[in-house]
């Protein structure tokens, strides 16, 4: 895709070679250039060209995390951390080249606190791996994006995903991080106490900051109890809005779901075919409870009564482990499900968020905008957030292609700004998303640059990302 | 007391008569420069000495702050924001005189949007009278400090407070601000969608940074459905220590308590005094459950079996709304009753907040040290937080006496940050916890600076507060 904001900067060729020399120096086999290594450390996952770092750090400590700031400091070089790289926008792109910062092996969990529910990991640690590690501690970490995001990638594009209208996102689940900041220096933005009015929020500022302001060398996350009971349900419903006033009256209610998620009828048809099920074809959502024996069939019972309400069909659900797998099936194949309705076509996975008494109005003018166009975007929301995607199926290798999907994604966050939403409610804005942010932001914007020049001032970390300078 | 970090600084004589000048002129009977104005626009709930401001303007818009900050920009003069003076570390003063901006009559309820649980507030209004504004709703602002404080103050302090357990702090509940910034333009740090990943957390930096980054012009909150049931408990422990296992248990078992504060031995002995009760005479939690008539049963009998394996006494609860407040009196009344055990002497109300793990240890050490040192200080604890406070009963009018409680809060604070806590869980560092600020966060303080370098080089927003510059 030709996007505009995704164009090469500036090289500092002089100031690359000199990094380039220092870190094979120190690291030797742990720093390499070669074309493979470069390739794998630049976007891949969605529609955004890939631009390549010239070189990729192992870094095994913070250690190794303060020598590559320093050079890279010293030198005026971009520095970029790289977790496993499923963001979506553009993220861990160098756009102007410089050193890549691999975290894969700074993958331990440096301590759990289970009476305190809270641990601290290095930035590398997946989410999969942190809650396999803390299985035999009765807690475990909500935060689910989808993919097996790292920890530390997580932290810096603010992430969220289907359970963040009962857990919260990255911002409220970081306690504190350390990060190396521009003169080199490791800090600590907090302590471990679970809340804390001791000056500005630092935490949060280098949570969503997409590596801008410093690298992540820790993480001190919170954690939650595994439920004693987790049931999953769900309810195909007549119609967006139906399905949407489902959602407005279960958060009013206080029925503390722990994950609602909308699928529009083109992505329940695509589920059926692809996973061979025989749901209703019509807008579903999909439903999660955490609580004990005694307030899962409560909560269900709840939410039964609403949809009803609504108009919505028989709901389904089962506190079974096996058949929640199985009911939820279709969700969490949605991606690949979509993928399926046209496997020639590229995919750009697209996110907006707006209030949720706006949801069901976005959502229905951004199916008729689909149509109109002829285009094939199935829709998946986190309802309960008035978050949703659009993964839009392209054909990326004709310019008109991609000026057709790019048309589509400036009318979608056209619409979703309009209804006082966000143009990107999770994946960030990296290089995808800058545009949108100043029409989201105007003069904010200025602050956040004001930020980034006193905190980096020579822009060598991940340059080229959130907003333009100058 | 004399404390050293409320010392006056330099002055501006010149630009602060000649904004005198331009905003009596402006404003007219809308700005005050009476010394009683005055005195009632410096630091008066606790032990830091009072520093009073040049001016008052009773702001009524966006514009009239506009106004006052571009005057105040212009000459280089300090502009302070001042709700209803109810914080406690010297937050309002006004070190280097300059103006109050008065919110009393920026106190309107600006939109409440049901459908998506927020509503958008000026920063002089109060939780109490938005409480009543929302009563029609079913809808709540669940964040109660204790005092009756103004949104604005709350926001600026990062405030919390008994609930905070259940539905967070400030920085949780707050989804958006507009701010008056050192360029005298309005800005707005987020949409109203419930989530967002657009940019660096704007909304999280002003919430807590005290009024030194801009002035708030408004505030859009998250609200909370009013639950179906609310009970009410308490159950007296044989030590600090069984008590602070019964509370660590129920966070860990995930029992959605919005309240478990934990009174200390001295302060029930004080509050069966004042409040003419007969509550054993040992460390007490008082517990708040919110759900519905099936749910709220569940969470008293989950907590009660948790008290008895703790050792701890019969556990009174109900659901009576008349009984409840009867229960809770000892806890609502506790300020007063602690204040009536040396009605002579001045109280100093100091806040750090720890690991619930290690809780127990620092309320009982902080317990010897006050037996150890001949003081009065009764403790209440937002026990779920690992908060707690001491208000600790010093004669004012003494050298001694106040070098007594001088010692005392640094001993509380080294303690608390020993234990990889926070010097403040809930009244930020104004003046009073500038040097702990320090010790607590070392190098990260230095970005804090360079934050608001970048965001008021003329270091007009609340100056000497937080922490020293230079």
């Amino acid at each position: 895709m030709a996007l505009k904001d995704a164009k090469a900067g500036t090289r500092n060729e002089v100031g690359i070679a000199a990094v380039l020399g220092i870190l094979k120096q120190s690291f030797g086999e742990r720093f390499q250039t070669g074309q493979s290594f470069r390739e794998q450390h630049a976007h891949t996952t969605t529609y955004i060209p890939p631009q390549l770092p010239d070189g990729v750090l192992f870094a095994e400590s913070a250690e190794d995390v303060k020598a590559a700031v320093n050079a890279c400091a010293t030198h005026k070089v971009p520095v970029i951390g790289f977790g496993v790289g499923t963001s979506l926008e553009g993220q861990v792109n160098a756009a102007n080249g410089g050193i890549s910062i691999d975290f894969s092996r700074m993958n331990r969990v440096l301590e759990v606190n289970p009476e305190d529910l809270d641990c601290t990991v290095e930035p590398g640690v997946t989410r999969e791996a942190l809650n396999i590690h803390l299985r035999d501690t009765g807690l475990f970490f909500p935060i689910d994006p989808g993919a097996n995001a790292s920890i530390g990638g997580m932290a810096s594009t603010r992430a969220s995903g289907t359970n963040a209208v009962r857990y919260g996102t990255m911002k409220d689940n970081v306690l504190a991080v350390t990060a190396v900041t521009a003169n080199g220096e490791e800090i600590r933005t907090a302590r471990r106490a679970r809340k804390s009015s001791a000056g500005y929020d630092l935490t949060r500022l280098f949570v969503g900051a997409e590596g801008t302001l410093g690298i992540l060398t820790s993480v001190t996350l919170r954690l939650q109890a595994i439920p004693q009971k987790i049931a999953g349900g769900a309810c195909a419903f007549p119609s967006i809005k139906a399905a949407c006033d489902a959602v407005i009256m279960t958060i009013q209610m206080g029925i503390p779901v722990a994950r609602i998620e909308l699928l529009d009828t083109v992505q329940m048809r695509a589920c059926n075919a692809y996973s061979k099920l025989s749901y209703a074809e019509s807008p579903t959502l999909f439903l999660e409870f955490h609580g004990t024996d005694e307030t899962v069939p409560l909560q269900s019972a709840a939410f039964a009564e609403i949809a009803a309400e609504c108009g919505g069909g028989e709901f389904l659900w089962t506190a079974n482990a096996e058949e929640r797998t199985k009911l939820w099936k279709a969700r969490h194949d949605a991606y690949w499900a979509a993928r399926a309705l046209a496997p020639g076509l590229a995919a750009l996975s697209t996110d907006v968020c707006v209030p949720i008494s706006r949801l069901a109005d976005c959502v229905s003018e951004t199916q008729a905008d689909i149509e109109e166009h002829g285009l094939l975007g199935p829709i998946v929301g986190h309802a309960g957030d008035g978050n949703f995607h659009v993964l839009l199926l392209f054909d990326d290798k004709s310019t008109e292609g991609v000026a057709v999907a790019e048309a589509f994604v400036q009318r979608l966050n056209r619409r979703a700004l309009a209804m006082d939403g966000t143009c990107t409610g999770e994946h960030g804005v990296g290089q995808g998303k800058m545009a949108f942010l100043e029409q989201e932001l105007g003069g904010a914007v200025d602050l956040m640059r004001q930020v980034k020049q006193a905190l980096d001032p020579d822009d060598i970390f991940n340059p080229g990302k959130i907003f333009h300078h100058g």
